[in-house]
């Protein structure tokens, strides 16, 4: 990689990884002998399904939310989000004493909803097809004096969730390994925005791949055009954690970078991997959260013989679509 | 605890913990925020359904198997098994390239026989309320020359699972936290015995709990009385890896000295602690491995700013019957 300034550094993650310690997860570094065996590959899985909310979401949160000043946390936040940004910022909220409010499309599972409130925050219904969420939520914080919280487009909220790229780094030096690739799932590209400067500052032979949707490609085809490509109004996919419409541009700034590529994943894909995360490797993981290993199981990329890392993004599912996935209903 | 002469030794444990290095997964011990909140103690996890084949089954086997001279890894095993330690010695069989014949209740989870299938044993059903499994496995290892790699009553088998309590000790000794409580679960004994016999030589001020269904509460009745008590024949529980008719003389030989007293869960606090595995701490967890979990958030102990060790013993689980259990049908 040709060195660029991008929007956000190693040392900002560095000092993101500082202020979220003790409250965030440090989430261990799995290894799954069958899953070795199956993809011919030495396969480490970062679960981030065991981080605090049942998402990497709060590192991000936690990350933003503890930098406001006095003054702003008596106003408190305004934050959108499908689900799992919304626990992050909860919960962050919940832990720094501020108030929260979310906006939330109607669709969202109940689960999400659910510990969003469980956390203290107030939650606000939206169409998630007919509404706009950037609307509602600037209108709601302005009329509130609040800070609103971007759930990807922000350098604190991209350097929080690059703690996780950080650790992998870190975990894997620990354990003797070299990794050759890092397959992160993406909706507007935080995770994979702030992991993928984790990496290229601390492991810098490691190749960063995005896993989407292929309905939800977007990164994928910006990647090949150089410019952020759009999500056609009417796609629709299992992954209600990464149906962002487009690349964010801070996001992307960085990502198009510091991506190898990008790959995609059927919904089909995706259940086979919940169904094999249930009954192989024992976690629970929500559709979104299974893309990185649906792309292992699928046999995406050529990985034989490598050593490759994948993020669990989240394990917020519905007990009632779980179960019609793993039994095969 | 007085100082006892027991049947397996902290140096038996010790060399079992080399034996089985870089075969058996050294699974980590993970902490919960929502878990610590609800418990008002802090809990940490050792989640064995992440261990190779699902359950901490794979390192008494191991341990056992690794000993085996050529010649009798020439005739291979014999075991019978409610279906974990099929799939520990099937899976430990195949690594050491021997044979292996397991004999299995019809009854047991699908799962557990195909995944045992799956590691290259044969599989002999039998009806687990009107014949006798010894009788059956004996006979077979007679017939055969084959080696009987009993589940529990084993000073190899008992030194093996005791890695799963040499690793808590350590990985709570990382933590720098001490442990005032482990609570583990209880079949015929054998994990509860070799990482009780752990703790007592690598954390002693640990007090060590069995936690068995309230139907199959034989060790709590024999830690009470002093002699091992047995279980009614009519007895019935969701736990089918915890259905031992009574202690194991050898494993009881330990736990009457090791074990500070026994609990015991009901099936609907076992159902209980399967949801909120799956809700919240976002792993897949069979009945018998959530025992330890139940008796923590049934309050069957009194914890209160203490830390708390619990095993989660094993995930493997039909997809059936999860779905039923986690839906609340």
């Amino acid at each position: 990689m040709v060195e660029q300034k991008l929007a956000v550094s190693a040392a900002d993650i560095e000092r993101a990884a500082v202020r979220i310690e003790g409250y965030a997860v440090r989430t261990p570094l799995l290894e799954n002998p069958a899953l070795n065996d199956r993809a011919g590959a030495r396969i480490l899985i970062k679960p981030e399904c065991l981080q605090r909310t049942g998402s990497f979401k709060f590192r991000g949160a936690y990350n933003r939310l503890a930098q406001l000043s006095e003054t702003e946390r008596g106003a408190g936040v305004v934050a959108w989000s499908s689900g799992n940004h919304a626990q992050g910022v909860a919960a962050a909220a919940q832990l720094l004493g501020m108030p929260a409010a979310i906006v939330m499309p109607d669709d969202a599972p109940a689960i999400k909803a659910d510990k969003t409130r469980g956390y203290g925050a107030e939650v606000i219904g939206y169409d998630r097809y007919t509404e706009n969420r950037e609307e509602i939520g600037a209108a709601l914080a302005k009329q509130r004096g609040a800070v609103l919280v971007p759930s990807y487009d922000d350098g604190d909220i991209i350097a929080g969730q690059g703690t996780c790229g950080l650790e992998i780094a870190q975990q894997a030096e620990a354990l003797g390994a070299t990794l050759d690739l890092l397959l992160v799932c993406c909706g507007g590209g935080g995770l994979i925005a702030g992991s993928s400067v984790a990496m290229a500052a601390y492991s810098a032979a490691t190749r960063v791949y995005s896993v989407e949707p292929a309905a939800f490609d977007d990164h994928r085809r910006s990647l090949q055009s150089g410019r952020r490509e759009c999500i056609a109004a009417d796609a629709r996919s299992i992954c209600d954690a990464l149906l962002a419409p487009q690349p964010g541009a801070l996001t992307f700034s960085i990502n198009r970078h510091t991506l190898s590529g990008g790959l995609a994943v059927t919904d089909e894909e995706v259940k086979a991997a919940m169904r094999y995360a249930f009954s192989t490797l024992k976690l629970v993981v929500e559709p979104g959260g299974a893309v990185a290993l649906a792309a292992v199981l699928a046999g995406k990329l050529d990985m034989a013989g490598k050593t490759v890392a994948i993020v669990i993004s989240g394990g917020n599912v519905d007990a009632a679509l779980f179960s019609s996935i793993v039994t095969g209903n």
